[in-house]
């Protein structure tokens, strides 16, 4: 579900700094009961001449789309926590190193969604547990 | 209409491969009636160290996400149907070839959406019949 | 807000292109009163390998997806103009280059959307006033 398009400037993370901030992400929506292969983080390395915030080549912003699938939220309280609690997660990758960052959370109908060539299954059921214990998109 | 990206790992697929699979992506929109033009389709070669899934970087997982413009469909059934037999299109070009795979479809406003300056013709008109014969963004 | 992502044929543009064409995207949401570092522009060179129109490799094509978070617009005519008016920015760099060209605008919600940690401020508000003076996500 949750899909992360995480474009940055030229050299602002390290291998390992993508593989702990992909894990950061992933720990996040495990402890909401999602299965981690559900979340998947792309890294997009920008050069300046190709990134403009404000019409100016920038070298210092990191811009991230998400796709939520899995879970949609109704309450405004709630969403508004949620979009919060995600900014928690993003600002040792950003604002801890002097970079500026943007975010947006974009909601994708959860009945066009497919993996593996199954439905994913409804929240919370047993066969969603199944597929957080075998971390994997099991028959069910 | 259709914009697929398609994300793969390094090698996933060679050119013809690439050819192929757009190919087969497009003959399943023009069999509903879709100018051949509409569907674009990009792939987006991603390094492990820059493809996550779970937290891991992933050298053997295809993510595909859909936009959808010309055609929204609202009956729940034919949204199941409609994932369902895209699906299928994509087996030959993941599980065949041991690739775990997982697709999203978003839907895009229509009236949000033009082609080479004009207004895509409504969903059946004489007009959307003109450019699928002509398979331009003809006049009209 | 305004996040435009231009995918464009290998040498469509040059450093100095990319430059213009994000300011003149920037320019037209600095007039209708967004902050401009709002509006983030990002280019993708695709090569033809990569890049598939009705299933066949494209050299002569820009396809662009545009995302809307600050300001949704309900009422039908003012859509329309506003997607026309987009279109009229593009013309420099697409059809007067002999490109073809196809665009979208996806609305994104608003309310999970953070710069800097900050909420943006509402429309037309004193605060997004001040965001647009000081061109940055100053507390408020």
């Amino acid at each position: 579900m949750p899909l992360w398009h995480i474009h940055h400037p030229v050299g602002a993370y390290s291998a390992q700094d993508k593989q702990d901030f992909a894990a950061d992400i992933t720990k996040y929506y495990a402890k909401a009961g999602l299965p981690e292969f559900y979340v998947v983080v792309l890294f997009h390395e920008v050069p300046a001449s190709d990134f403009y915030v404000g019409g100016k080549p920038a070298e210092d912003t990191v811009r991230i789309t998400v796709s939520h699938l899995a879970r949609h939220i109704d309450e405004p309280d709630r969403r508004k926590r949620m979009t919060e609690s995600l900014n928690v997660v993003l600002v040792p990758y950003t604002r801890d190193r002097g970079l500026h960052w943007e975010f947006q959370i974009e909601e994708s109908p959860r009945d066009l969604w497919m993996i593996e060539g199954r439905w994913p299954p409804g929240a919370g059921t047993d066969a969603e547990k199944a597929w957080v214990a075998a971390n994997a998109a099991i028959p069910y």
